[in-house]
């Protein structure tokens, strides 16, 4: 879904047939400036939602902090401009997207901040609908993003594996289905399947729920391979044990608490001018 | 948006054009069964979407923990029948929707069983397209609701009465306007404000961002006025605060943060039999 | 539905794959101009929809009356410019758009004028899809609205008492639902039912199907209750009943006849200036 | 636009988020039926969609008045069941179906009546996104359908004959451009246009606002020309002049009026048995 | 369905959540031109389609070459300019448009090249939701035009001669069932059922898989006919038979081959120029 | 674009208000059954889009022919049941879908048989909106497909190497930015850009339109590379070229020719049965 659909039915969640309110208490003809504020310390991230839910409105929306930015309570985050109803009727949804982007940039730029040089991604434990967004929220925090879909990556786990009655069957199976562009990575849980994954001819091997001493093991086995693999570690994994895990070797760690253990940051938008409208 | 067609564009979102690694790896013919556990101690909540999506792939849900209810880690929340296929396909975006919505029912109960018999409503600060399931999740984790969006309740805020040039005028601008069935709510900050808008006539005020002591002097003003007036307190609520905010004797408790401060609660899928689907 | 989509599903019905006939007789490269003149005595009503429409076939609209002003026949309402065969494709569904909302502002104002000072207001009764336009005609021609939809307003029928056991099991159930900002109406049909709701806790009374005299008692018995309730009448209404009817007390009477018994008003359109396009 | 989708916009439109009354008042387990009657003396029409509303909602619609015959007050038209919800949130749109398309059967009657064996159609003056609803109520009135739309018919009206230079370079213009199975038919208002129109080879002719006399002068000019042409009259027709037009010979007369300057018929819905639904 | 919503899901097809490649591999701020040229000789065919998808991406087309003209290998079709990325995303879509319309408007000028003032028209075996492009291209190859489909055009076929009972029976109740402005042809395949049709009344006959002889025959019947009657001579036709077709004074041929048959044509698009974007 | 979905716009195209004729002649209570044939020999391909027309349609299409099969004229493709309406309604949008379906499987078996044990895949010239059924129907007649679209592979062309500033630098952002599921191929032309593009470590390579010794001198580069790369030969493909190009030892040829230089293949409707329907 476009992100001019995704606010178009946003709003007509959140305003539907009318803003009763504003159209009752508001002047049609006034017109006004607003400015939004961090009122914490904040990874600036969502500008883009943002505006759009101002454009759909019949507002104007400007970013006056970068994306990316790590900025202290107080910081002005934006000036949006246009009738002063506008303003009020747009401005609880373009917070609710700035609030959870920015909530998501800032948890994510903790978390990689412990292991500077690992490469740390999302997964597909995303908010439905809002993926996208959130994606984009984990690379302006500092992190990367895995496959987006079911449709563009091939990832053979447990339960396929089960299916198709073993690793070098799901691997064979996945490899003949697969247009030549896609590679296939395969979910270990042991040394065992390790070996068996890598004689197969994966081209990454998921190295799930392994404890420290394991996932050290199975890197050195993955290293000894005759042809390169790329080696991704996830499970359990939390920004204190990071730098434990980027000392293993792996390739990279994915972790689904970037986004869904992100807490929305604190903005607010307050009326700076109220002026007739031309 | 309908529950049916936000799962209908979530597929859309994950699966795309297919599923490559499924269709590649498990056979068309396999059905299957699922267990879907909690993993932690949990509010259990969502069954509705979570059947949904296993619906439209064509799977069964069947709920085996009632929701509303706290249950250990380990605790039976589901099962699921169907092509195994299905199964894998809906996996991830049924598991998207359950932690969701667990994790806030199992927030909104923590923060209620601090204050037992205040009441504790949701704000409109929620993610755009989830409004619907996230009130659920809050009556389900047991705190109330506010008004659902813009078009169905008059709250009038700083912004409406500077528009409007006072809460005297706001009030009588939104009572002209509206429909006859819905109350005026004026949010005030002070309690000379809070004396305006009862002289204006106000259904209910929004008691915002006041300490203690300004909010106990604000319910004695209301309590005194010759008309009932509704007295809801917001702004900085925490758990730790509700005992103190409900000796004041506010009517009610409204917490944004119900929803956007809840972290997803762990629940994960297993493939409990494969058979040969009929 | 908003108004663009609203028009754009009519140009579909209207138009479909072709004008046949206009794209067969009209050079593409003709631009024209065409007045829109009342033929009857009307109330002006309708310039947005109108105007959406030739806007999305490409022309422009301009207002020539003030809408809510009663006209002669003859009146010029509107003229409109653009590319000829826009002006004549869009000519149909902008006029059955204008003949049907002056029809109902027109129909309103005679309703309303047989009681200066009596709030009319419409009901639920309204063209499938055409809601918010045909209430917006009904304020124009100088009556209010009720409640928008089942949404936004608690109207406790006889149907919902029986199922829920009685007036006072009714209003109590529906008041703990039903968010803080929501009143409560109950629709009443004789005097002990107008005591019972009373005594729950009604907010309003609809007095329904009742004679004058019965209405009058019912109004005694309300405004002898210790809170005040708002009153309305319905059923059997016509404007030769409103003088008596406003003389009992009502705070307003609604009438679904404001809409349903409103015949299209009568206007055409012509082409006033055909000149090569631009 | 099909009926489903025509049904559930309009439900979107009554319902939205939620019926409020119902969903607190009527307790989910509970089921019922209903039956639908006519209050006053109408000719049946409108089952489909009716039964469509309750479809979507969940009930079951039986038809118990066949379609075309008119009725007295009283007359059990159908019958609802299902869960008591759903009949009480369907009822008003399926009542606001079935008294529009009773008020235009019923209209249509009263006019064809006044001229037994006189072909009379209806025009284009539909309501937006209605008419396929409307036009079939004209049948079921004992009214007949002109063209559906501006893409399945070729009527070559003033302006268009105006932009072409004359009746018969718009003509040969529609001639050449239409495909093989389209008639053409040409709207006239003087007999010198009829020549020119016959002279022209036109189809048919549209005898737009012409009195008696020149009606009856214009179809002896029409019948004496060497090929057959189709002839129709408009404008001005009232039931009461029905009859003389149909004595000048004219193969069929279109009247707008059928459907826009029909009322709502009456009908009313009441709850018939409560029971505890399986 | 409008160009405009074929574009905007054919993007969604091609493109879906990301040009992964150009979004790596162009900067944003790159501005480009590039130039479309045949590679074959080929008639212009398909300007709107490609320029509503460069205008989709945000680019601009213009048209270098006329539609309908045959032009030969390298001749300049069209030129695009806009941001890089933008060019380079919508190349294959635009060119996917451009190759089949050219494709059929080249094909249906070698075959009506065969019989010069033989009218040929398409069928309505044409790609799903391509139609009205499909048709255009027939007409900007020289071709014309059949009934857009079933809702503009009574064709009764043999399956409905079979179910009405007769060709006199089906034809008596499709004139009374369709609207006046609508001719009705019959598909003949026998002389005796051309005498059948003629008798009815028929307004067009389409001769089906005639050959030349019986199809000499029927015209001569129909000609003998006391009213005019459209012939259409239809299955098996070829370029090379299409002169002894002509010869038997038919007014029209079809030929969904006109379509069907038609291979895409080859054109290319390079970048031109490359420079910083304003 | 779902399938259903494809149907429901393409019936909404073809059929549109009606089917004038079928409504007419053919009785609403008939059923009746029918045979779909081939006329030509053909490649069997389409049965799930068929059996979807006539599913919406509300008839039901039962497969007699098994896909990939190569059958002779004659041969009973699919039997259809159901109402004799639908049958006729449903007809030519089914027919249009298998012709065009066996038609590409039936072309594409040509190909593919010229040089057996050669991987031919298709490109993404496709026809829009069509590409999942082409692909799809390339398969079935024995062809292989690449990347579905461009979110789901990365394919460096000339122009994205062109703004990157040389292979190396757009290979090397290529890489940065992808996910790691996701492979290198870069298209080039000439042995110096082979040998560039190995340098970098692409993943596989695009030989374009080089001839049979270019062809075979690339291949020999890319086999004496250290590191495995994948092969794809393009451009000026034909199938009696392929045996040739298969002995330079690439890995698969594309050819877009499989999709769009396919004629339609001709399959045909008989009614062979009517009966009153139940």
């Amino acid at each position: 879904m476009h992100l001019s659909e995704l606010v178009r039915l946003a709003l007509l969640e959140d305003v539907g047939a009318a803003d009763v309110t504003t159209e009752a208490t508001v002047p049609a003809g006034l017109g006004g400036a607003a400015t939004i504020r961090a009122k914490q310390h904040l990874v600036v991230c969502g500008h883009e939602a943002a505006a759009e839910v101002f454009r759909q409105v019949g507002a104007t929306y400007r970013p006056r902090a970068e994306e990316g930015v790590l900025v202290p309570p107080g910081t002005l985050v934006a000036e949006v401009e246009g009738p002063l109803r506008a303003l009020l009727t747009g401005e609880r949804l373009a917070l609710n997207f700035l609030m959870r982007l920015c909530g998501i940039a800032t948890h994510t730029r903790k978390a990689v901040s412990a292991a500077p040089g690992l490469k740390v991604v999302d997964t597909r434990k995303t908010t439905p609908l809002h993926r996208a967004l959130e994606r984009r929220a984990v690379r302006i925090g500092g992190g990367g993003n895995h496959r987006f879909a079911l449709y563009d990556g091939v990832l053979i786990k447990d339960n396929h594996i089960a299916a198709a009655g073993g690793i070098t069957a799901a691997f064979q199976r996945a490899r003949a289905a697969a247009h030549h562009l896609l590679r296939i990575e395969i979910e270990v849980e042991t040394l065992s399947q390790v070996e068996e994954a890598l004689a197969a001819g994966a081209d990454a091997l998921l190295l799930d729920n392994m404890d420290d001493a394991t996932l050290a093991a199975a890197v050195r086995l993955a290293r000894a391979a005759p042809r390169p693999v790329l080696l991704e570690a996830s499970g359990n994994m939390t920004a204190a044990r990071l730098p434990v895990v980027a000392a293993t070797g792996v390739d990279m760690v994915s972790m689904g608490g970037l986004i869904h253990q992100a807490p929305w940051a604190d903005l607010s938008m307050k009326i700076s001018a109220v002026q007739e409208h031309p």
